[in-house]
């Protein structure tokens, strides 16, 4: 695999220091798109997001975003991927703890692109979570940034496998809903869709996002809230939404059944809604 | 600077993949160590806490503690340190999100080693601190070990600065003292020592333990206990203690002083025990 470092093509080991804050402290971003047709999507939805983070976590200098995309489609030719996972890493660049933000004016930024076949099972058959044994506290800059301090996600996923499942759910210190170690979460009651609001602490993600706006756009009842960790219990449907599948069923929690255990009318129909998207994404782009 | 990446010596940026696990998902551990003639302090506590660390997030696979410890000897020889700072870093090597643990059996390390002068103004004078604004939640394996996602670590050092301090103290989400964003903390009342017992979500850091550990040797009054915010206001005094600086004096916490502003008899005391330890270890291992 050639990856994109720094703009230049490298082979899959050169290039990354190990001075870089990204291996030393965690510090930086990350995206992950899903690439379909060598097109990869809701491109500019991931750059606004990115770009957001870098305000927040205050970068003292960041890559133009032009600069970015053209690397993200450059890695995507040089790879010749066709349906596939790419990934754009961006940090400060080197440096140690000591240094304040202001003086870390060289980021790095790094992509990866491999083609990537997707499961059909997930969509058909959903997937099941099980609630994280460790809780997020949703008060912080790192809950509203994809930032490369991921280790609790990482733990997590591994807690799902352990215990049979795909995906882990994350409640907040104070034990409302949050979202999934590596999607965000939606669930259907009596029609309305409902998804934790920003404030409890879920990933701003580009499908949530795209999900949100796609419900006001078709006039569909449509909540962003506080959702109770009881909630999951009672909810007609679960779908879990994130840029490698867009939204998928989540069948089961904990063990339980949601609903009749099988994917529901209204994930389904937002599947569908996903794949009309993608197809006008590809005639947008190619 | 000539780096020891998994056991070779390298030039400052090679050798550190760009898909390594450190990089892309702060999965990893890391230590760091003071150097003083050449010998790096408290060697054997360090690799206890890095290997507790690795069977905490189960690594799958760990280098020898002895082909480690032969590369720090080895980064201290090869950049002719005399008096600095060390630090090793660890990863489960190259990977994402989706593969589970247990198949992640290359693991990657690398040790940078350069010189650092300390100034003696911290331990005369002391620093400042204040309670950083996030707070961290202390039920998570995360807080037992010394991680690569060390973000909010980061950020709260910034507003250290911001604050014109030079440390951030943590509280626990339920809002009680855990530890410094570089350091543990300890404080004195009435002669007697406190530090946040391990169950609050402090680090257990390698000085910490010493000076717990000396203080029963001394038969001195120490407890590890849950330490509450109002009590900071009440110390007569505060020290921090880290890798780099052993004990040192805290003197102030968000603009009020501590107790009369300027470094205490019993701070003074445990930085005089620190000094004789690293003249001891010195003599020990040159």
């Amino acid at each position: 695999m050639k990856w994109i470092v720094n703009g230049q093509v490298v082979e899959d080991d050169g290039g990354l220091s190990p001075a870089d804050r990204g291996s030393l402290l965690g510090d930086g971003l990350f995206e992950t798109f899903r690439v379909e047709r060598g097109v990869p999507l809701l491109l500019e939805k991931h750059m606004d997001r990115l770009m957001e983070g870098t305000r927040i976590l205050r970068f003292a200098r960041v890559p133009a975003r032009e600069e970015l995309a053209a690397g993200i489609r450059r890695a995507i030719a040089v790879n010749e991927i066709d349906g596939g996972y790419l990934r754009l890493t961006l940090t400060r660049g080197r440096g140690g703890l000591a240094q304040p933000l202001t003086e870390l004016t060289d980021p790095a930024w790094w992509v990866e692109a491999r083609p990537l076949a997707l499961d059909p099972r997930v969509k058909e058959r959903g997937v099941t979570a099980v609630i994280a044994s460790t809780r997020l506290y949703p008060d912080t800059p790192l809950r509203r940034v994809k930032s490369l301090s991921f280790l609790e996600n990482v733990l997590a996923k591994q807690e799902a496998r352990d215990r049979g499942a795909q995906e882990a759910l994350f409640l907040t210190t104070d034990g409302d809903v949050m979202e999934g170690a590596s999607a965000n979460l939606f669930l259907v009651k009596e029609g309305i869709l409902s998804t934790p609001s920003l404030d409890r602490g879920p990933l701003p993600g580009v499908v949530r996002s795209w999900v949100l706006e796609t419900a006001v756009r078709l006039d569909l009842a449509v909540e962003e809230r506080r959702v109770k960790r009881e909630e999951l219990d009672e909810a007609d449907e679960l779908f879990l939404t994130n840029s490698t599948w867009g939204p998928f069923p989540c069948v089961a929690v904990n063990g339980s059944p949601v609903g009749d255990g099988l994917p529901g009318t209204h994930t389904r129909r937002w599947m569908e809604r996903w794949e009309a998207e993608v197809a006008a994404q590809i005639g947008r782009d190619q």
